[in-house]
This record gives C-alpha cells, sequence and structure tokens, in this order.
C-alpha cells in the first residue's frame, strides 16, 4: 500500500515522528503537501463534512482510511509493519511512552509560544525566556530523566529491550531537537542522560535512518518548527 | 476485575475522564490514592525500576498490568466496556477524537498556567489573562467548532453516530468544566455550540454518570484542578 502523508510542508513539526517511522519501515509514501496542490488537498480534507476528517495535520491516509493524531498514526503503522510490540499489553506501553513523547513536544513548543500560536514570537519574548528557564529547570529534567531511567532498566539498548519501536525514533528527534533549538543548555545538558544520547546514535545510524536523514525528504531544522532557536533561549 | 485507579486525591483532573468512562461502565474500581496510605502506593509505582512505571497520574492498575496516559487507559477499557467501536478502523478514530481532547485540555489548563506549573498562578497573571485572551479568541473557537461540526453530521446523538463513546464522556467533562472556569464566556459561547450542549445533557441524564455526579465519588471543581474559576480571567 502507498501511504498519503499530510503536513505542512515547510517544517518537520509533529509530521516528522511519522515520517521517521515510514522510512525506518522502508514503507511507500508521498508527503502530499509538499507537491503542486498538496495543501490544497490537505485543507480539502480538513474541511470535509463527512468521514473522519482531521483537527489537525499530520494525518496519514492508508487506502481507505484517514487517520489523524501524531501517535495514533503511530499505533496504526506501528502495528503494520513491525515497530511496535505485537502482545496488547506491550503495544499500550509504547503507545503511553509515545502520549509522554507527545506531551514533552507540546512542552517544547511553547518555550516560543508560551501565549498563543496565532502570535509570533517576538510578541511574547517575555514569557518566552521565563516558560523556557522553567521548562529546563523542571520539566526537561523531568520528563528527559524519565526516559533515561527506563532505557537504564531496559534489558537492551531500546526504550522497551532489545527492540527498536516508534518510540525510539520519537526520541531520537528529540535529542535532534533539543540539539538543533538549545545547542549550549543541551551540551551541558547531555552528560546526565548517556542512555539518551547512545540512543539517538544508534537511531541515527540505521541503514534506513541514515539514508533518510542526509535525502531532501529530510527537512532542515527551521524557525518556524516546533525546535527553534532562538540565541537568546539558550542562555 | 476490580480495577485500581490512581491519580491525585483533591481534584477531577485528567483522571475524571477515566473515572467517567468507569462510573459509566459500571465497573468495580477504587480511587486508590484517596484512602489511606493510597498516595505513598501511588508515588511507589512511579519510582519503580521495573515493569512499567508511568510518567505522572493518572494511571490504573488492571490485574498485573498498570496503564498510563488518559488516552490510553480509556482506548484499554473502551474496548472491554462497549465503550468504543469494535472495528480496528472505528476505534482509531474514536482514539483520535480523545487525543484532541487531550490537547485541548493542555490549552485549558495554561490559560491560567502559560508560564509553568510549579509557578503559582499568582505569579502568572499578566501571561494568564493573555492566554486566556488567546484561547477564547482562537482556541476555543477551532477546538469546540469542530467537535460541533462532527457532531451535527454524526447522524445520531453522539459523536460517532447512535452509540455513546468514551469520548463523549470526555465532552461532557469539557463543557461542564468550562461552565465552571469561565461562566459568562461560556454563557455567550453556549449558542454556537448547541449539539455540545446537548450532547452534554444527554450524558448528564444516563442513569449511571447521574447517579455518580450526586455521590461523593465526584469531587468538586476547585482552584487546584485543571478548570479554574478566576473572576479576572472570565471578563
Amino acid at each position: 500500500m502507498k501511504y498519503e502523508l499530510y503536513y505542512w510542508p515547510g517544517i518537520q513539526g509533529r509530521g516528522e515522528y511519522v515520517r521517521l517511522a515510514l522510512e525506518e519501515a522502508g514503507a511507500d509514501y508521498t508527503d502530499v503537501a509538499r507537491g503542486e496542490r498538496g495543501m490544497a488537498a490537505m485543507m480539502k480534507m480538513m474541511e470535509a463534512r463527512r468521514g473522519a476528517p482531521p483537527f489537525a495535520p499530520p494525518f496519514l491516509k492508508a487506502g481507505k482510511l484517514v487517520i489523524g493524531q501524531t501517535a495514533n498514526i503511530l499505533l496504526y503503522l506501528g502495528s503494520r509493519h513491525g515497530l511496535a510490540p505485537k502482545a496488547d499489553a506491550r503495544r499500550l506501553w509504547v503507545n503511553q511512552l509515545q502520549l509522554t513523547v507527545t506531551d514533552f513536544v507540546a512542552e517544547v513548543h511553547d518555550t516560543h509560544h508560551p501565549i498563543g500560536t496565532s502570535l509570533y514570537y517576538e510578541d511574547q519574548r517575555g514569557p518566552a525566556k521565563q516558560r523556557t528557564e522553567e521548562f529546563w529547570k523542571e520539566r526537561a529534567p523531568k520528563y528527559l530523566g524519565y526516559f533515561e531511567r527506563l532505557l537504564d532498566s531496559s534489558g537492551g539498548s531500546y526504550l522497551t529491550g532489545r527492540k527498536l519501536t516508534y518510540a525510539d525514533l520519537s526520541l531520537f528527534q528529540i535529542v535532534e531537537g533539543l540539539r538543533y533549538a538549545f545547542p549550549k543548555r543541551m551540551k551541558a545538558f547531555e552528560r546526565r542522560i548517556p542512555g539518551l544520547v547512545d540512543l539517538h546514535d544508534r537511531v541515527a545510524a540505521r541503514p534506513n535512518i541514515k539514508a533518510y536523514l542526509k535525502s531532501d525528504r529530510r527537512i532542515a531544522f527551521n524557525e518556524d518548527g516546533i525546535f527553534r532557536h532562538y540565541k537568546e533561549l539558550d542562555l
């Protein structure tokens, strides 16, 4: 089956967690909104009055099925491409981990947009600085410390043991993103999360991911995405 | 099976979406942290080095299984108690809707805590006012308008048609919560969402929910929860 991924064309954003899963799986897919008339097609699907119109991108078209919400798309792809365990209880566990990644991603986003997404960063600089301080003092250590602890006791190189799941791919992206957005802070912080750094490197070295990262299918980080680099937020 | 629900004892919070599902299902459960030594038991499970320690409450113990993340718990309970469709594609759709509710709940929370959860509301009053404006101007209309549109075209009284799912229970809670937190704003807004108001009333009248809401198992809204009433944020 050829998948269609729908996501904003200029950014990695939340679509990236889906792209990484599709790429690792070697799945056949089109990144629709990056093509001609793609944005129009995407908007049309969101405005549909019938079927299952998604609230927001990313969403995935798989045959007749339209699936929205990043973690939900990964739940679907995970079972079909060996990126999640087969047993129900373990699949729920990976879904739970992905939902914790989702929460963290929202908090990363709010470091530069604590007041609202419809305003520019430049209009919320003060609150952004405060929220970023709070993020690095409280939230990043709490979330990353949690994943580090799980890695430490997983009994393998990956989050749930010896086999890679889509949650590992997402953690790779978290490390990449934090390095881009907060190079100084992250450099100082990485000594506290050796397991996550190792996981990052292990994922980056996987043949399909390695090829993807070098390809033009991988959009570069930029200041329209979730991970944004603003010098004044990086100390 | 007797379930154990673990959640902060003094608030409805995210635990409430799980409580509503358990109550509607007539499931046998204990709200552990509200009992003697319950908080200690909850913290101990979160600090576990083995198994599947949750990142945060709520989590549900179902036999040997420990399941965290609200939407994940509901995904599990939904299949077991007839609160979600049986077909895979439809179950994913309800999960997708619940994840959209999850996103909205986080945005409601951030109206009073835009800078950080470790600070008091009183220390972020200015940004809270700005974020609340943004919330009512952009976000609430977008989310609630989306659900209203789905209800309008569902072909039944519930979000996915003629049968109640856990996502309907969550929308009931959203309407309840917004009425508590923003009585004036919500009163003016409700004319734009007649379908959601009707859904709210329909859920409130279901025998198990009605009995629950009158019982002391239902914690009252308060200013430690997600939906908080601060006069200055309600205009």
